[in-house]
């Protein structure tokens, strides 16, 4: 008679087995029955790090963080019924953020489906339109083939990656009992399946007419998250300078695409423009021809506003179209460091000499402006944290307010800092929980806003022995609604500003962590610093008066 | 030139009043800036009453809870992207447990889909397989007929009533600026579209056969939540007891079946079976003949057992196969009580006087066995509970241990208590939001397992001012393992118990919940009791020892 806890453990085994050999390093698990032979398989595997986490949400938005902090295929576990929807969000967020996760649902076998049984749901295509791909092998069977699952692992791992990386489910249905009466597991030992991904290269026509149009007229190079594409981040960043010094042509790099902080070539590099463009004689003198454009969208207004002028350059390499202004006049399907150097090759002519300095006069205006005027509290927080932080710390972005304070006020500087937030759909969920993820790897600062925060409170049982800083802006509600029409209304407080009631001090208490609320921005710089200079997790309430706050944004005069 | 911002208000005001007249009296609202034009409707209305909850998850269990209390549906509007995502997992139960939810999504026009525009997503179709309709009428546009999204609204509450309740989502994309300068908003004045759901009346034929089933051997009925189906809970109570007493059979009642506890005949309902079932000598001695089941399949796996031994009997009105053994030889489609009372029509016979005798027996056999023995330190909490709680209570029971061991203890009475628990899909998520929504309609008793607590930790701020009753079962992470194979495992601790290091007495002073730490039931039963009395909120924390609590339960004895 077949052993079905056996045949569980095998098939698990060949399926865990062949994620390792595929390059998946890391499982994040949440527990649960119906996921038994799984969880065991990723608990046995040598070399797996398993992390279990309670709530299903908050495993997904860990697991991003780790994918954006160490590059490889993050795999996820959890058991049957609305466990597995709790992924969700941060499977959209995989999605359009382009992030590897492999999604290993538990389910219940067919003949449970449709007939009332115990937690029970279709979920097989609960992600459809949100997956690259999904698989429902069935429940074990005896006689399966191993060589069988482990290519399907191998090739869950492979479609995680490209051509567009992001979510892969498996959906795994175990018939009872789910565990044999002794539990031995044993993974198979075979050649993994090799798959590397390939580099878009350019096509060498497309090149020249693109040389050409960025030989005209005076342009500028417009960077945003992802602008590296799949290419080593520090390299891209000497690449694209370079083509900029060619090309005499500023580059306006946002936080997230990494050309503010590094060893690179920063002389180009504009991070004053969320400033200096609010004047709009100076923006109509700076009006660009062209813009050549990395990476995702611009996050402000202010810069969007800017692309908006010019026709858009667009390198692009997985197959996305990133321009909601629909302005992209040549897209050049590449690599985006193949695409600079292919745009070395060949013939660029130079912006006249006037054009570059233009910016460099705006950016020391924006510059002069910050040190003769007061600011809001935000402004000191983020620089400072910026001068501050150790080379090599994750900085992870709350999204709303503290994204586009980050755009404004992050300065620029040689040592490496690496910015993070969660730009695929701009939530201002998960957020801790990314930060987290981050942590794992290394030391983090996580600056969010209260609801930020409290949206994603369960989380903080995340940075338990983790080098999490935590700084929560709080200031009494969604801040930036006050930046928008909403703000006007009389139901403004009740329906937009949502103050909430939350003691951060008690809250830091019920999860163990070390708390500190600071009114001044170098107290919690401070408090930051130290707890990543000892390795240990901090809440940091940083309290912003809003109305005052609101006022110095408001003048922020236009003559920056 | 068109008021774009105007017609977002005057389209908004179309479906909201369209809502509202066709019977939705409630709406839960996330802050956010696309669904702007819909918030602003849906508190301008006046006769819908708005709570504005910040995490779209717990927004949806609070709204799944109101539903249960009140029965009409509720709407939920939140903003475009993950917000939406977060809606899954109570869409998911609302899918499974039939109950009625409008979801309306504010969403980017399509202009911007699949662009790379901040917080756009492909959402329109996110919950495809788990709603009963989904509507995505595009942006507002010039000329649009009042009268269209009048009926579309009356249409989508229709659908979420009839013929099998559930979700419905309108995905509703507006375009910038969203409001007008000046925002006015006038409900159209119409007469609304009156549709009400029939009574499935069962076939006459059928009914002569089901008669005729019933009236060979000896059988029982068993009744699992939602066994009334869309009638009035107390007449199908009265009328499902009358068909017992002409069968001469016993009812086993579930405790969320609503038969344990009110004015109705309680003579031949069993409370108790969870335990004599355990003696396999009794229980083989009660096998039935037949089973007439109405409502959901057992929770427990000893009603599961009682029921597989024999032929299924089937009462179910929706359309649905709630029979996970596959043992149905008889399904009536029919209303309930209709079903009831057209077999009081026609001719039954009852069983010997000895089988009815038999399972009273065994009912007073477990109740002197209850107090002759040491019993888990749970079960003097549910049944002091229930013995303690004032009529018109809703018991709100977590997944997991405590909806079993109420199955075991609740006892039974004459006053009303209202049982409830999410038992579609058997999830630990959203637990506390369900039973805020509760809560929000009169004094309610919520009773979870700690790590249910854990995992739904930020709806502790849906208690605020409302009469709920939080008693957190703390036994040092998930207990119901124990009883589960993995206990066995070396990795049992790490992978499944999931022991968690909450301090709850912070935790609820994080959120200004009054806290009061138990370690005997009685304790936590007067205090539950004190903070219903001054319809307060409050954390009750019940600590029990797990390893003590366990061992009486496995010398809980066969011979009970």
């Amino acid at each position: 008679m077949q052993d079905t806890g056996q045949l569980n453990l095998d098939w698990s085994a060949a399926l865990i087995g062949g994620l390792a050999d595929a390059g998946v390093r890391e499982f994040v698990l949440s527990p649960g029955a119906r996921s038994t032979p799984l969880t065991l398989a990723a608990l046995r595997h040598p070399r797996l790090r398993c992390t279990v986490i309670l709530d299903e949400r908050a495993a997904a938005w860990f697991a991003l963080g780790r994918v954006k902090a160490d590059g490889a295929p993050v795999a996820l576990v959890c058991t049957s019924g609305t466990a597995v929807a709790n992924w969700l969000p941060a499977v959209v967020e995989a999605n359009q953020a382009a992030l590897p996760l492999v999604l290993l649902a538990a389910d219940r076998p067919p003949e449970l489906h449709g007939w009332g049984a115990n937690q029970t749901i279709a979920q097989a295509d609960l992600f459809a339109g949100q997956v690259r791909a999904t698989h429902a092998p069935g429940a074990p069977f005896p006689g399966f083939a191993p060589d069988w699952l482990r290519q399907l692992a191998a090739r869950a791992v492979a479609d995680s990656r490209w051509p567009l990386p992001g979510p892969v489910q498996l959906n795994l249905a175990f018939r009872e009992p789910l565990l044999p009466a002794a539990a031995h597991i044993a993974f198979p030992d075979a050649e993994p399946l090799a798959c590397a991904a390939p580099t878009a290269q350019p096509d060498a026509a497309a090149v020249r007419v693109f040389a050409a149009a960025l030989s005209t007229g005076r342009g500028a190079i417009v960077c945003g998250e992802g602008c590296a594409g799949d290419a080593d981040p520090a390299e891209f960043a000497r690449a694209v300078t370079e083509l900029a010094a060619r090309l005499a042509c500023p580059i306006l790099a946002e936080p997230l695409s990494g050309l503010r902080f590094g060893a690179h070539d920063r002389t180009q590099v504009c991070h004053r423009h969320d400033l200096w463009l609010r004047d709009e004689t100076r923006a109509a003198a700076l009006r660009p021809d062209w813009v050549l454009r990395f990476g995702a969208f611009p996050v402000t207004r202010m810069l969007q506003r800017f692309v908006a002028g010019a026709a858009t350059l667009l390198v692009e390499p997985h197959g996305r179209w990133p321009d909601p202004l629909h302005r992209t006049q040549q897209l050049l399907r590449a690599d985006p460091l193949a695409a600079c150097r292919a745009l070395f090759g060949g013939e660029l002519v130079a912006a006249d000499a006037g054009w570059l300095a233009a910016f460099a006069e705006a950016e020391a205006a924006a510059e002069g402006w910050l040190h003769a005027r007061p600011q809001p509290p935000e402004a000191a927080l983020f620089a400072g944290l910026c001068r501050a932080l150790p080379a090599g710390t994750h900085f992870f972005c709350g999204n709303s307010l503290p994204i586009r304070d980050l755009a404004a006020y992050s300065g620029s500087g040689e040592k490496a800092i690496a910015f993070f937030a969660n730009r695929g759909a701009s939530g201002i969920d998960g957020n801790l929980a990314t930060a987290a993820g981050l942590a794992a790897s290394g030391p983090t600062v996580a600056v969010v806003g209260d609801l930020t925060a409290q949206h994603d409170l369960g989380s903080l049982a995340l940075a338990a022995g983790r080098p999490l800083a935590v700084i929560v802006i709080n200031n009494g509600g969604g801040g930036i609604f006050d930046l928008l029409p909403p703000a006007a209304l009389p139901e403004f407080e009740a329906g937009w500003l949502t103050p909430q009631r939350l003691d951060f001090a008690h809250t830091a208490a019920a999860f163990g962590l070390a708390y500190r609320r600071c009114d001044d921005p170098a107290a919690a710089i401070d408090a930051a610093g130290a707890a990543l200079a000892a390795g240990e997790p901090r809440l940091i309430e940083f309290v912003v008066d809003r109305a005052a706050s609101l006022a110095l944004r408001r003048a922020i005069p236009p003559g920056g």
